[in-house]
């Protein structure tokens, strides 16, 4: 979940609304995991520099600090995760968001056979960078693969290049390519957001409407009132069943967020590099 | 759960079982909630002197000290507790199973408007027992309750007037009673189950059939034939579907399996003492 | 430790400071204990409603999460705690601060021989607020007292009542009074600090000089030139050894920072009250 | 610490002991660091398949899990360390001991630099073993490339070569070459010590006389009475100021404690191997 906007109280969008992130911690409607109950994280922009980040390997609908920094934190912009491992272990080092200076990263997905290929693909993470690796997902592998390509220039870019190793390693080893990537990435001014599997058959992820469509679609709805013009929400699963307010981000694309919300749509097409 | 027999590693009832209670607790069948993800314990008798007990609150599915433990403990009488907290804090002093001197006890279940009942309640504790007790859920309260009212001498007896008096402390605040209570109980000897609800309608509750019974009807099933005479297990969710393998506890009903294995029925009736 | 003034973020004053409390965690040089590693917990006024709050029962000098959250939250009114048991259970719920409305309490100190009189002070606890006792601790036990006693109006003279009952409570039992009380309580705009014990010794407690005299001293020292009128820091133990910049609590004493900085000082002399 | 010869609680070493391991926790007298408090693990070999394991973060003086663990497992062998991180986070899969197959290692030690040194440590760990580093300490390195260079043959002729080749990194970057290292070795059959450091300034390491002979110059003492032949103790602190109780383990040496209990010396010479 990312949001971009107004600052807002993280509590608006983690705890006060229907199908929020917590309640999907513990029942996911749409998610490969129903339950999403190893730990989680938010990070998020705002007072002190570069983003803060609180992880905990709680389930995030039991702990009681995440209801509390919620509603004392307000944000324009912040990420938050659920997590559920696919085998790696429950630690703090393994919750996201990742940061690597001003940016964050969280991933919805996998790298199958990740321990078969966790070496080759630690090796292609840029030397200076390797200590800064803490725990041991696929997903932080796969950030700083996307650091190394050059995420801080062009991070849909640097994503194609890194999955496209991923891809390509798995061949290399005689394995069937297979990631699953719903990925948020943010430097604190543009938020992006990509949805990509091998398969091309991608985990949802959603995209809320502009501000204005949605008071005009719903006059009379007191939540929807108070959003504004730039406010975006990108979520794995629709916070509300609510007619015209979401919009699902196309397979094997990405999307930028501005500075102002507005929206820009690009394919996504990893790819091999030499 | 608990078991009564043999003496087994606590992973064979744990985790070697389709639906045993560490998948219960991701995915559970029968139960009001379907995730106990906030905590869990199990306490067992065999090694040192008293009951040994381990405590967390981590879900019980992600626990990787608990896989170690099941699979490094063996225990001829142990019980295991997974927790959805009704509202209480996630806290190791809130996770069962309780105990007093040689004495375990589990609870699944609630004590309805606790909040509005707790002072009472903890009142009629004796207070000698009242510095023992060390979290802050119904569950020990009603054990402690149980203990003063004689649980050493007459288990469900004792539990008998403890969830009288919670009943009637309900009815005096003008509140319905509603008492929610599968328990499990042991001395290191024999195991005692209650299953009750003030309104009939209680959780399930289900023991498993002798071992002798169990050869016969399932001669090729290798895990039975390694059942013994004697061997008791006791479930809110049977663990694998097995024709004949379970009788259902009966509502309002106590269960006592003694040394041998014998189980033996009771009424179980709460009341009023003055 | 406790802060008035400007608003800093949380790290200047726990991290960036010599001898600061998450040093005094693992290194207390006044401290009865020189370990207090079994929790922590901070609580700020500022954005959001009411006090937020981070406790966790993690040493505060290994808690990723306090560094991370200390980098990011920016209040004028702070209060913070490490804990060092002296038997009730290392968990969330008996870290301070303790919160009732818009109070907090941090105590460092002992009630001794609690566990014989917890009973008997938790039944003069106002019953409406039994059930908001989420942990076992003789501060929090205390901190429900003050507020029974009317903390919300004086909160010196609540506390004096308060301690008052403790020390009669444990005479009653045959028993020496012991009460070991270094106090902070904020309601969010001013802030009260009290040294007491029963028997005249004390836990050290300082209070800062203010901005004026200390650049008056210190001319040349860059950290003091940041202070400013109505800073008001409240310490156990000094933050570092600068000549003139720190003045005692009197033995048996209240202190109050007011909105502006102003030291109010009033004699402590618990009571009994029928 | 690590305890060879007859079958004892873990209690009797870990708790039942002046400056047992625990104490040592919260005040170590020899140590490099006076607090011990980020995380501790214990290992045996008991009841079960290979070596059990338990590994908290929480402070081993407050963990009430590694208490009833305690009272309530015995082992003939069994390993335990307390942890104060030189960098590294605080998580379970950076406690000690760590494991492979049957065998169990822990490090009391540093090397020096290691995030400059890790990459290239890690490329020379058996890239088989790769996935199953689990953490992200020096030690979990040092000890999988002992295993890559043979630790199942020849434990201390695998840790000269491991160590050899820290060294030798930490030269090929141009730094000082600085290992601490008192290590502790099973399979559940032997118990190997090794107690080295690059700059011949070792942390202390101690074993136990044999029983015999602390019998003859202690006859009253009731607790030496209980050891017998071939029991052994290796400690980095002596338990208790007792005369000929302990001897010290020799700077650059290893120490093999066989079944019966007999001790065996050599030198330890780390060496660098193409």
């Amino acid at each position: 979940m990312a949001w971009r906007g107004q600052s807002v109280l993280l509590e608006e969008l983690l705890f006060n609304t229907k199908h929020g992130l917590i309640d999907q911690s513990l029942h996911s409607r749409m998610g490969v995991e129903t339950t999403n109950g190893d730990g989680f994280g938010v990070g998020w922009y705002g007072t002190g520099t570069g983003p803060g980040r609180y992880r905990s390997v709680s389930p995030a609908w039991g702990d009681a600090n995440l209801r509390e920094l919620a509603a004392h934190i307000a944000s324009p912009l912040f990420l938050a995760h659920v997590r559920a491992t696919s085998g790696s272990a429950v630690q703090e080092t393994n919750c996201h968001p990742f940061r690597h200076g001003d940016w964050l990263f969280v991933h919805n997905g996998v790298i199958a056979d990740f321990p078969q290929l966790h070496r080759d693909l630690a090796l292609e993470i840029d030397p200076s960078l390797y200590p800064s690796i803490a725990g041991s997902t696929d997903s932080e592998v796969l950030f700083h693969l996307a650091v190394t390509y050059g995420l801080e220039d062009d991070p849909p870019g640097a994503l194609e290049r890194a999955i496209g190793l991923v891809e390509d390693t798995a061949r290399a080893h005689g394995l069937e390519p297979a990631v699953q990537a719903s990925i948020g990435i943010s430097d604190g001014e543009r938020l992006w957001a990509v949805r990509y599997s091998s398969e091309h058959r991608s985990r949802t992820l959603f995209a809320s409407t502009d501000a204005e469509t949605l008071h005009r679609l719903h006059p009379d709805n007191p939540r929807l009132a108070r959003l504004r013009d730039g406010d975006r929400l990108i979520v794995s699963e629709p916070l509300a069943d609510l007619e015209g307010a979401w919009h699902e981000v196309a397979e094997s694309s990405a999307l930028v967020v501005a500075g102002d919300g507005a929206l820009e749509h690009r394919a996504f097409r990893p790819r091999v590099t030499v």
